[in-house]
């Protein structure tokens, strides 16, 4: 039995680190503003699979009162990832949930580079209270370790996430896997945004239908200047499938109508720096990124932030 | 004495038309939903450079009751072109006192080549009530021929408008003057849309005041493929001019603040096409133009209309 820490127990935290504990695994959850709330009710995870309640779980408020664990999953945004560093402990294999490009890089300058996965969450759900999270679809993980190829770590991680009931790939090189997940999350999340609308609206539209397409034509070229190369059935089969999707609002939109600040940096911001610095330009990934810079400005001003 | 035609009285047209009529000449108005207000009451201009007021001023609904007129200023949206051919009376030269790229060439196969001109406005008002206008800054007219250079009639409506104290210049090249002021109406009509922004914002926010300069290069090199040349300095003029202007909302977020079409084909759609055929491409412009088309059909639909 191996044990885990959830940094981070909200839509994805809460989701994952429930059906670990369920599974039979030590879990110990991190929690802010629900502590009082999860440490008296536990959890309860409404699931398209299946409703279930976890009446009691391990709940922390800082991070020196956990226990050590093998995996320490980080469910956080990539927004608050500067907190990392002085937050994580010292042993224990560090799993970024994240989306976008460049934390484990990040990460790896603060904690060295031989503890660090990717896990890249495909997974609709939200929280809908304290403790309280709501999952509607998807729910698959890909791994990739920072150091490449299929590495025991991973496999160990994988294994407990399938008897979790949570299907898993394992990816054998990190960026690229990143790179994929962004031919879906650069279109989607910042169009919901810009243009207040959910993933139907935008397949529907003639006009916008084209432009999702152009830009996941950008990410598979900025994904090859950086060495990665990214099969035009690829961009094919996540046209298709988001066109076959029921009307779904990106976790960016929600991120921007719940006043959250956005993840720009990780999904636009540092995809764009690693591409231009490898030569390729593009420009409408640039766009919606300086678009949603200053959507995030002014909500943060807005909110005196 | 000359006889001038305004078709369409409102914001513009009710501001020239009024002025026109105030220096001596002889105006016909031709009105929709204000005409009964306006025959009755005439026409109120409260302006920067003092208000003045018409109480009688010459009204019709349908332009087959207008007297033969020497000029007709077109200041209809661009959105409501398609109505010209049947509409124009078969004499007199048509100005075309609008925004956007190639409405000339479209008038022209209806009506021919040889009474078309065109009459860029550089004018901040509103109307605030029937026959009502509020004049809040600007208002200069450069006027082009549609068949070149500076001919006799473009002098003789130069003439009548600076008399009507309504400062002009004189453009040899329609399609340069047109593109010119692209330069301006492409960032900032598009842009404050979508963001739902004052130029003041788009300005201060150092993404936004990027991006306007990357749309004005792009509108530089649409127009360098179609055979026009726009300086570096003019460039600079307008964002340093914009910058110093107080916060302004542009004319087509008035449109679709207030529920109307926005003239996206005659500001976006023409020069993009016309720079594609020419062999440019212009990314960032042709982004602002498919969500502005999304935009533009979503309040439509949602109007019933």
């Amino acid at each position: 039995m191996r044990r885990y820490a959830i940094i981070g127990t909200g839509a994805l935290g809460g989701y994952y680190g429930a059906r670990l504990q369920r599974a039979g695994n030590d879990v110990h959850f991190l929690l802010h503003s629900d502590y009082d709330h999860v440490r008296e009710h536990g959890l309860i995870v409404e699931s398209r699979d299946g409703d279930f309640t976890l009446p009691r779980v391990n709940a922390y408020r800082q991070v020196r009162e956990l226990p050590s664990c093998d995996f320490i999953l980080v469910c956080l945004k990539a927004t608050q990832n500067h907190l990392l560093p002085a937050m994580l402990p010292p042993t224990g294999v560090v799993v970024l949930m994240q989306n976008g490009l460049g934390a484990e890089e990040e990460l790896a300058r603060h904690i060295g580079r031989d503890r660090i996965l990717a896990g890249l969450a495909f997974l609709c759900s939200n929280k809908i209270g304290p403790g309280h999270i709501r999952h509607l679809d998807y729910g698959y993980v890909r791994f990739a370790d920072f150091t490449g190829g299929v590495t025991d770590r991973m496999k160990q991680i994988a294994a407990d996430f399938e008897r979790a009931g949570i299907p898993v790939t394992l990816a054998e090189d990190l960026a690229a896997a990143r790179w994929h997940k962004l031919v879906w999350n650069i279109p989607y999340n910042g169009l919901s945004v810009v243009l207040d609308a959910n993933t139907t609206e935008l397949m529907t539209d003639p006009d916008t239908r084209a432009l999702v397409e152009e830009l996941m034509r950008e990410v598979v070229t900025g994904a090859a200047a950086c060495g990665r190369r990214i099969e035009e059935s690829f961009v094919q089969k996540m046209l298709a499938d988001t066109a076959k999707m029921k009307p779904y609002r990106t976790s960016m939109k929600i991120d921007f109508d719940e006043g959250r600040p956005m993840e720009v940096e990780a999904i636009y911001g540092n995809p764009w720096r690693a591409a231009r610095q490898a030569g390729a330009d593009l420009p409408r990934l640039e766009m919606l990124y300086r678009q949603l810079q200053f959507l995030n400005r002014r909500k943060l001003d807005s909110r005196g932030g």
